[in-house]
């Protein structure tokens, strides 16, 4: 055995006294005929003592499989999509496969861009994390004539998906302010479009109509999801009088644009507006004051979809579709009781 | 011409009115002798006007080369890292190659690590971005036999890096509280034997020595990266009870851990202690208050590294060593005057 070359199909087929073909069949799933489990067991054992790694290029050029996924994210600098990704790496790192991130400078994906990753970068399968609704995303994800799951999102006629309860999410963020003796509470809210737009706004209208407070949409504004859309959504409710004590913001990034707004305008967090985001991440620690947040299973969307298309790649499954339930309210100082 | 497949090399061809063979020598340069340089633009000329992408799979096969990188970071939730990528990616794109990300766990790369990336990956090339030293970093680079480029350090015996002016850097930070007037200057370094660090910290000395300000050593703590190692840096720096009245973190994480630990002892930014960093991020507008930085080509070191490198693996250079500028003071905040 070379040890700077690792250990070759042959010494793994020696160690487990079997033939190379053999050694071939167990470690190449999908080739050939079955092998016996006991004959198998002392394969995978001998590959595993061995450190051996299949020769990528020569499984490539065997199973026309690159072993490499790609993962498009629209936003690297919004924290949440590092999370995903972090996951999303460890699951394929574990699973022998490599994750090669494709950041689309444009919110979504223009028509195309897939197929071009698919084409250019010989992956075998797409992750797709996206923000907006593209009516062009769904023509370029079938454009690649690849396996996908779309992140974040559910697309019509698409079946393969990871989404959060985005409405549970928003539901309970707003039954904290309510708890918390909130009436006048704001929604700066995703795209009216969007999925997890829609889904967000259900969510904080469900609470209020089960707490019996009329729903007020002088209080809801578009804002999206950057630290801009949330600080410019956040001037306009300032601007327009609304009197408010609390706002459900779309995503942190919201919540922080948000809060540069109240900091800007002398209105003091949370004494006379209390502030919480949906999704979690380590910017929430660093605000001052620190952000209430209701987090969501970030590494947990990244890993379950990478599982999930790797099942796709091997046609060990058909189909994934899993809304991941939110984790837990995190309270930290953002929010508070409203003035008397 | 197919348009679900692109232009191929013989539709390029056609276009320029050469043969196929005088085509693919332009198109894939290295390959076979020579062709006239009207020639050549006419090529060029075609296959851009047609979105010729050249077919990667036989591309690889042709050159063995997969037209793929590696970057490697050790923090992608440490703002300055998507930055970088970023940058990297648009040149990499700009080449034809992809950019594959891993993502490093154990802040540097344990042995073995890039030589299992190149090799379960078939990448050209590798990008290391490292934030501290480690003995285990070259020899485990020098084992992969790729050509590779370190970012953000210089590594004794390792010629390909491109770097920032720490030095300047720090430098500059510190003059700019000199001439608000701070005589009591702190300085949150990173670690002692790092490149980085060094260079920050000699910086920091520079500007004091300059200014006729004495170096005491009681008002300068190994404090690291991270959110968390400014907390605790600036934590023992107050319990010390040194006086002081600004300080320089050695980068945007350590300053907002740094102005947590100020805001929960109530100690006023920037009217009792001001704080700049080193970088700049989006991070930096969303602290309250914002925060002063020096800012640092971070886009353009993913650049100019990724072109580097792709000059390497394409053997039109043999090395490359570039030591970035820093960009500008970028004025927030988080500094003023001291109180009289």
């Amino acid at each position: 055995m070379n040890p700077t070359k690792g250990a070759t199909l042959a010494d793994v087929a020696a160690a487990a006294e079997v033939d190379r073909s053999t050694a071939s069949r167990v470690l190449n799933a999908g080739v050939g005929h079955r092998v016996g489990a006991a004959t198998r067991e002392r394969v995978l054992a001998a590959a595993k003592a061995l450190g051996y790694e299949p020769n990528p290029l020569a499984r490539g050029l065997r199973t026309a499989r690159s072993y490499t996924l790609g993962i498009a994210v629209p936003q690297l600098e919004n924290p949440v999509f590092p999370e995903i990704i972090f996951g999303a790496e460890i699951a394929a790192r574990s699973r022998g496969y490599a994750l090669l991130i494709s950041h689309s400078d444009d919110a979504g994906g223009d028509a195309g861009h897939y197929a071009q990753m698919a084409r250019v970068s010989r992956v075998d399968g797409l992750l797709v994390a996206t923000l907006e609704h593209e009516v062009a995303l769904l023509a370029s994800l079938q454009q690649t004539s690849l396996p996908y799951v779309v992140l974040n999102r559910k697309l019509d006629g698409v079946g393969n998906y990871v989404v959060f309860d985005s409405f549970a999410a928003a539901k309970l963020a707003t039954e904290h302010l309510i708890a918390l003796g909130h009436r006048r509470i704001a929604h700066l809210a995703g795209r009216a479009e969007g999925y997890n737009g829609q889904r967000r706004l259900a969510g904080y209208r469900a609470a209020l109509d089960a707490a019996g407070i009329a729903y007020d949409p002088a209080l809801v504004i578009t804002a999206g999801y950057t630290f801009e859309g949330g600080e410019t959504g956040m001037r306009a409710l300032i601007d327009s009088g609304a009197a408010l004590t609390a706002v459900v913001a779309a995503t942190v990034l919201t919540a922080a644009g948000a809060m540069k707004l109240l900091h800007a305008r002398s209105i003091a967090i949370p004494t006379q507006v209390s502030v919480i985001a949906i999704h979690d991440a380590a910017i929430a620690d660093m605000l001052h004051p620190q952000l209430t947040t209701v987090r969501l299973p970030l590494r947990e969307m990244g890993s379950v979809a990478t599982h999930g298309l790797i099942d796709l790649v091997e046609q060990k499954t058909e189909a994934i579709a899993h809304t991941l339930p939110l984790e837990s309210l995190v309270l930290r100082a953002s929010t508070g009781r409203p003035q008397a």
